[in-house]
């Protein structure tokens, strides 16, 4: 099947378990797009807090109960029976002492009754709007992956996890309308919400010292006037984890950068998501 | 009536009301102590965001209808039906244009029918937690404020709000100590939680550069063995109009540093302050 005539988000993650699916920008449109974590129950108070400290770079969209991969919380994120977290992301990452050890197409072997997974939200959600007011993200033009920076703004602390630093994703965009795509994805606060910084200047205050070369995804083309524009990034957990180091015990998971879990929260569902009850 | 007697909030905020009362640290133990940002209505969805995505230094404990200085939401925050956010701070301050322009001891001439309030909780809030477990804040045990500083924390953009950075209040403690002190600290989400940064190499990653002069409250005196530990502090928010400039319109109100709002809420709320509903 054509992964781009997907209708809905459970068949994309079909395709994600039979791995036939890479980069998922622009699949399943309108439906929000997760990060994963996945790590030993000792460490989920902690890494649950650091998402609630931090949620520009790691808003919780859900989270399984201690070994059970097969519900996330809460239940309209993930809405199959057959749901599956060891195998319907299209790529995984494994993390050992805070270091990334490789790369596998699922996690059968290595999950055990031990793990906590969380779905953190992603800035692929907000591109389908980004598109449908003619600010088409580049990468998605260009059918690359969109490049990834670390930084040096700082991730708040939460016990093993400390003296981390965020993770952003940049697009080009014109200076004359940033404004409007500040507007366009502010709404978007449960994946990543408005930009955290743009414009050339961003890169001092950023500490990116060359927008040539990403750290994640792939370098993008600047047109005459076009200024970069930073969103906090999901893979920011991954850096958390590398922060941690050691004093993580076993092994830690995640996705690979843009080959993102597809959830069943659509755009509709941002008026409650990231907002607190009584707004 | 002696202020240190007080043993409900709503008493210490009589006290308020009729100015007998400045600094409130250590005053109404057991409840949660809240900052104070009042602004036109037109700001207030920008600024209610900035809440959101910055929960460390600006934790959002409730809000006012626009207008009605008489209520707060949720109403377990503040349950007084005499209530008035315009006269219960002992001391407030006024911005205008993003500038400082003067301290009042009421809002009464000041306030329209447009305004909007937001509480913020405030780390006074966990001081006696502190003092509990034999790590009572030097601040305390001298009768001083606590000091606050700016850093290079930056504040994650929201509409009119950008380019902001945060304050942070600081206490001295034992290297030794610090991993306890992160423990007791670490529950109050809805107060600043556990420290941002801590040691004296943590001077430089926030961008402080003189120990001895803080931007507000008193310096302290570092006993052998000690270094400084700092909290995300409710002050952030003026820096947060700060940057705002004259983007926004009409005069903005704060609290004075360390002159704190007292709400209902106690320690025990903290349990589903700041967490999301599925937790």
């Amino acid at each position: 099947m054509d992964p781009t005539l997907c209708q809905t988000a459970h068949q994309v993650r079909l395709l994600g378990r039979q791995n036939h699916i890479t980069n998922t920008s622009g699949l399943a449109p309108g439906y929000l797009q997760a990060n994963l974590l996945v790590l030993p129950s000792r460490h989920a108070e902690d890494f649950h807090n650091l998402c609630l400290r931090n949620p520009v770079s790691c808003p919780l969209l859900g989270l399984t109960q201690k070994g059970n991969p097969h519900i996330i919380y809460p239940s309209t994120c993930i809405k199959d029976k057959d749901f599956d977290l060891r195998t319907d992301c299209p790529k995984y990452r494994v993390y050992k002492d805070g270091k990334y050890i490789e790369s596998r197409t699922d996690l059968m072997n290595l999950w055990t009754d031990d793990y906590v997974g969380f779905l953190i939200g992603c800035s692929f959600s907000f591109e389908d709007a980004l598109s449908d007011a003619g600010l088409r993200p580049r990468h998605q033009a260009t059918g690359t992956i969109v490049p990834m920076y670390k930084t040096r703004i700082p991730l708040l602390a939460s016990g093993v996890f400390k003296n981390g630093t965020c993770i952003v994703s940049m697009r080009p965009y014109r200076m004359e309308d940033v404004e409007r795509v500040r507007e366009i994805t502010r709404p978007f606060l449960a994946t990543h919400g408005e930009p955290v910084d743009w414009g050339w200047d961003a890169l001092e205050r950023l500490g990116i010292s060359d927008i040539e070369k990403p750290d994640f995804g792939e370098r993008q083309v600047f047109e005459d006037g076009e200024v970069p524009v930073f969103w906090a990034c999901g893979v920011t957990p991954q850096m958390a984890v590398e922060s941690a180091g050691d004093r993580i015990e076993g092994l830690v998971f995640a996705h690979e950068p843009a080959h993102m879990l597809i959830t069943d929260f659509t755009v509709k569902d941002l008026e409650t998501l990231g907002k607190p009850l009584y707004n």
